[in-house]
């Protein structure tokens, strides 16, 4: 299987260079007579655009997405939807000079050393640019996902950047829109906005948290022990670019609980099952409890920054890079559609796989 | 493919249940002529044997593996292996009051959701007795490593336990085989035995972080963008029980560092590029850097717990359970060797992979 | 995924030698709640056994299967099930003298230039008792349609030996169990049971046609392109040990047909289309119409024959070799039961895939 | 995985309908560093063309493959390769009458009880058109192959249409490239010929039997049990639009055969293993001997014909249907290229395969 491929029934191949022609995605497995047109998919991509504001990246791209197959007369048909992107502002002039330095934290080195050849220009193929593919598969995995559990609602926000963490006693998701970081703490909005203007101007950049949740679950998603509910979502998220982290639930935080105080307890509601807490993300055992699914990533500052770094030319002669071009000096804002795009993938999926394989929920409780 | 199923060249198919007559894993596209034979895997299985000091399941489990197939006159055929392990101690009568109580923090109500059906005798399939077989299976990768990349060595430890954290700044590795956490410092090993012997008389349990490390790496392993070398390590430690997070490098730390922090500054070494620092974790955009290749997971409290706690039946009436029966106070431990194997698992197969599309290292530099 | 695994969502993965302890296969993504016991698995594997008439090889194998996972108070849990079978009848000594010499005809030679090690007695991986595996696996997934699509039914039989074919004309279904051929023409059979007679005495063998019908099919199983149902179909008889051949409903013979004559032409019927004929086995474009799905395959004759043939040793001398032990001269036969077991595994991996991906057939007609 | 998607480490997934925009392949796990420019696929784009002769197709596609991703400076860099071929000469108004009736012999009935929906101009998905795509996949594998193995030589030929069987004593493969048959029998070429000029005069259509041989081979190439190298082609084969039969060395042939007469004897030449006769096809247990490899394909006549055929429409009722527009009168001429395009694609993942899990040929003879 394709290492550039993800999913297992619900599958999306993503393809593309920062500065090739196009870039974009292949979604297969998707089910038949969904409504589907272009215009749904760029409300997403849209959100996720460079160039919206002062702390993402100028870069001037449309990203327009285009359906070139697997859609007709407005409606998905089972087969294969091609989703492209026209890459439009490319300018590899700004990129010109990186072709003999392998910029430190990049994958310039990494790919160098793997294939002995590299599209050096923007970072190629491992370019951040390529999340845009995600967004747009993750679109279509939105609109079957409405057609099929319409109670699922999946958000995701910024919880902390550097070492500034919202607070979540006031947390507002009706805030989440109205601020450039998509986070529903206002008060944090209004730190960060005043920190990142220093880092930016300063040249420099700085890491982020994000966290996505999925309402409106159904039980019984997930399937032991390599296809876990869980498993599928870190592997999502931790394929995203300059991810470092994945939790689910309580996360790295589950090693200082006590087995008391982990424990979600149960007790029977009118419609189910419900909990006193959530500490498992709403997951055990690898499939999802009918709780909240909750899972967060920390995403790395930008490498690509104005302070010079030590670093090494192709032919081993050390120097200095400074890495200009333009640049996201927080790119965890716009890994949030990203991290959403890839949840609705992952819930798809196994939306898709345990239908194919149990058929309907057969475990009544009650 | 199946969803018990991990790895895509290097592949392990586990099966069985806590308390079947057996469990096992299929090894298969494991190179020929290694030299295998059933006490280089119960090395590894001996590690992660119930009962071995006060702070692991008194269960009695011999956990004796049998090769069945794949590997003729000692060495592997390139066949599949089939490891076999029989379950010997199962005492069914601990567990029969849970057969119509869901326990709190276990797979219980899940599997029951999901399927309408399940082996309630120790958590059947979500019993960690599964990472028996991941042991197992990871004892050939590592065969298979000394025979292709002899200099290569993987090493798991304990880093924290509840809240208390190692002191990385007076870590020895050669404690971690001297203290039954499998930890590299000397004076958190006894602070966490007197922790432990407490939480243990209460009846009740506490979390872990465990770091595994590659060290001896080649550059150039791993693949864009969703069998990235990272990503691959995520999958395989989250599938493990019990795990709610996996870092690699700075982890969710990340999050707290500006771009200049975060550089890991490169020049130009005898043998190759050398680093000023390991916040990337070895990993660059997926891709083995050649640097020590580190992660880290938590596995939550043992959810099996003396204290009483709120659950439902089957039929839906709410109710208390105590989890009677043999358990770990601190599953961490355990999971040190399970960690190890699915890192072996993971680079095993990125060897293969590497040496499939690209053949050898084809990017030299200097 | 490893290469032993067949199936995407059904799936099994075969392991074991002809001459180790034992084999087997691992089934996964079993739907959950189907009774099943070893008894009905024993069944399949009892019309495959050898040993049973003159006409099949006279190693005695009990043949016994044994449940080791995923299945709980007789029925499936829908996690992985171990099947096991030991090798009891093993007789080393048979096959003592082909460890230096290649028979031709069998994979000795291909094994060894491979790997350089192959377990050669009995021709270990490459042996026909993998088949074994096979049927038992089949076992499973025909209880599973049993309980899914009741009306299906499998059905295979041998239509040609050599030169001689039988009599579609005069075809009685009724006879299939009523032979050592397992085939529905009753002169072929006694035609067949004197050619035959005649062949193993003189130390050779033939080849055969097997047909296996699947008939009260469902229509619109089947995915394109590369998951087309018939595409499926080959993958799984050509993977049978000896099939040279595989056909759709008109098979090779399509090629002798104009459009005029291979148009099955379609009229509405009281419970849906029905077709004038069946040129396309059942399946159009990949997908099942919901007619019988018919297809075939060619066996080649055993190998293993007594008339010395011309071959050469591990290091390079020529000599000769005479292939004694105990063969069957017509592995056709055996191939019967085989053949149907794969056949039950496609289609019931391709109901799975279809209630995964569109949930229920959606296309009415009328 | 998807099932648009073939191949285990050289993976392709096709995307893409008749009358849609454009149409695709996404190559996956090429080799680095292998010269390759648009150019190169188009030379067998060519030969597959429409509107060559009068034998195929009138519809006019330039059938220009476009490469989005994976080529840097003409050499391939390891990331997946985007194919694009658009579609041109779509002409929707020939295809109008066929929304509401299903043709006979064609998948717009199983798409519709599948899906629910289908695009119905010119086949949608499961139009041939789709095996362009391969086509310019199959060119990408020749590039690598080209450079892995350069004595390697794939080539395919006609070698029945209808009942006309060519004559293999007189067979000169340089006349394959000399007439529209692509047919090594001159002869035969001329006979067919007039024949299909009668045929297509009278709107009909014939099959044919397409042959595609692999010299120049390496031994060791396939992997047990279901990954056989003959397996592999078997589904390859299978795949291609209107394949009702696929055939190794002997194929359905070998049903006739002795055990004496199958056996290819084996001796010592001067640079390894010869053999006496083929009639394994050079694969012996899924793995290649180092022969000629030697597949055959049936494909059925032309569904698509100028006689009335009885049918029904999607509502139900009886009608009949003549499908007019362009068609080729014998499918099998067009295939040829696909043909020899899939065993490139086939042998080269199975190089990639073998060097992943063994890394050179281990086993020497002599």
């Amino acid at each position: 299987m394709s290492t550039n491929s993800f999913g297992r029934l619900f599958t999306i191949t993503t393809w593309g260079e920062s500065h090739g022609p196009a870039l974009g995605a292949t979604v297969d497995g998707c089910p038949p007579n969904v409504p589907l047109e272009a215009a749904m998919l760029q409300h997403w991509l849209d959100k996720r655009k460079p160039g919206q504001n002062k702390f993402t990246t100028q870069r001037q791209e449309a990203d327009q997405v285009e359906i070139l197959s697997g859609v007709f007369e407005g409606k998905t048909t089972g087969t294969p939807i091609q989703l492209m992107i026209r890459n439009t502002d490319q300018r590899s002039k700004d990129y010109s000079d990186i072709s003999e330095k392998f910029r430190p934290g990049h994958a310039d080195i990494t790919y160098w050393q793997k294939y002995g050849i590299r599209d050096y220009r923007g970072g190629g193929r491992s370019s951040a640019r390529e999340t845009a593919a995600r967004v747009a598969a993750g679109g279509v995995a939105r609109e079957v996902l409405r057609a099929l559990l319409p109670e699922l609602k999946i958000t995701g926000y910024m919880v902390q950047m550097g070492h500034d963490v919202i607070d979540r006693a006031t947390m507002d998701m009706t805030e989440i829109e109205a601020n450039p970081f998509w986070t529903p703490d206002a008060a944090a909005a209004k730190r960060w906005e005043a920190q990142l203007g220093e880092l930016r101007k300063s040249g420099n950049s700085v890491g982020a948290v994000v966290e996505v949740v999925a309402s409106g679950m159904q039980a019984g998603l997930g399937a032991p022990v390599y296809g876990k509910l869980d498993t599928d979502i870190a592997t999502a998220m931790m394929s995203i670019n300059a991810v470092k982290g994945v939790e689910i639930g309580a996360g790295m935080g589950a090693a200082t609980l006590t087995g008391e105080e982990n424990a979600d307890e149960i007790s029977m509601g009118p419609e189910g099952p419900i909990y006193s807490s959530n500490h498992a993300g709403g997951i055990l055992g690898g499939i999802s409890t009918g709780q909240n699914v909750i899972c967060r990533f920390a995403v790395k500052p930008t490498s690509s920054i104005l302070k010079p770094r030590a670093t090494i030319t192709k032919s081993g002669e050390n120097t200095e890079i400074i890495t200009k071009g333009r640049h996201d000096p927080c790119v965890g804002i716009r890994a949030v559609p990203v991290g959403e795009a890839m949840l609705a993938c992952v819930l798809l999926d196994h939306v898709l796989l345990h239908r194919g394989q149990v058929g309907e929920n057969q475990g009544r409780i009650g």
